[in-house]
């Protein structure tokens, strides 16, 4: 990693350079990607967020549902609402179901935003379709994984999906193109009492 | 998890609402975070983003510098540019270090990089800035990371700064307020042949 001279850099550079092109070279495959954001650390809808500003940086359309979290006022819904032409920004449920305390009503919800994610991915105008905290919802059973199952797999070739929120359901996991797993190393609301920051968590 | 009835449900939920209300209760510092996202799994970078969207959202001004990156046309690039006003993105550096095959070269891209996000961290104009990929700079020895303490522990008290990278030098993740390890779970470069999807990684 730290080689001595601008000789052995170089030298070892163009090995790295050889290795990365012959494999950039086996890497063909464009296809639409079911991606699954979870863990118990931060990152996992801010990444998707990310992914949508990029997408959109790209020309390409998209949606965003989200679930569970439906009263706080977030950055995201702020900014991304600035552009309704190039993104789709639903919120649905109306918070956190201890909150709620009423799980009928969180079932609707949970259906009736399950809905809109449908309705996005079969729309060919849609290249990313973001479900964030769909896992929270599938892990409460509010909603059958088969049924999630069943609409992202029968997705158009060239659809991207992003499905967030920790205890992804195995079933998911198996289904997926890209899983990461955000992983808490750090976390200042154990170790220094800090409440949630705007612009970091909402 | 899964309780039989809505009465066991509602009760479960009583007990939990009341848990964490008592836990944020106790969160009531407001602090400017020193973010790392390091790990070999996706999200680093993009949830960074994420978090630049959520913060112009709430109106805070964002400074974003990437190295390593220099050349690929990036859908962060192109969208963020897009607001001037709002947000500085800032790109140094001529491609990955194995492309240009030029230390000397390299590391005076890296000084230069550091000294915006320097700039970014002392100017109260900012509340979030990014320093994309540092960690790679720091990995390579491009920069020393006691210079890149310095700087961030003496920032003002409500400014945030996100350093992402492969690698994270264990002084930085002492330093950092809150750390998260992306963790590749499954990723269809290897297994698929996949090819970098617009949108999603760049």
């Amino acid at each position: 990693m730290k080689p001595r001279t601008d000789a052995e850099h170089n030298e070892r550079m163009k090995k790295i350079q050889a290795a990365q092109a012959k494999k950039i070279a086996t890497k063909t495959v464009e296809k639409g990607l079911l991606i699954v954001h979870t863990g118990n650390g931060k990152g996992k809808s801010s990444s998707a967020f990310g992914m949508a500003a990029r997408s959109i940086g790209h020309g390409m359309k998209v949606g965003i549902v989200q679930f569970v979290k439906g009263t706080i006022d977030t950055g995201e819904k702020r900014f991304f609402d600035r552009f309704p032409d190039e993104i789709e920004f639903k919120r649905m449920g109306e918070g956190f179901t201890w909150d709620t305390q009423d799980r009928a009503r969180d079932i609707a919800a949970a259906r009736a935003g399950w809905e809109e994610v449908k309705r996005m991915i079969a729309d060919p105008a849609y290249a990313l379709v973001i479900a964030d905290e769909l896992n929270i919802v599938l892990r409460y059973d509010y909603l059958p994984v088969e049924e999630v199952l069943e609409a992202v797999t029968a997705r158009a070739e060239m659809k991207h999906v992003i499905i967030t929120g920790r205890n992804a359901p195995q079933a998911l996991i198996d289904a997926a193109d890209l899983v990461t797993e955000m992983t808490e190393v750090k976390h200042p609301f154990r170790t220094q009492n800090v409440r949630a920051q705007k612009g970091i968590e909402f």
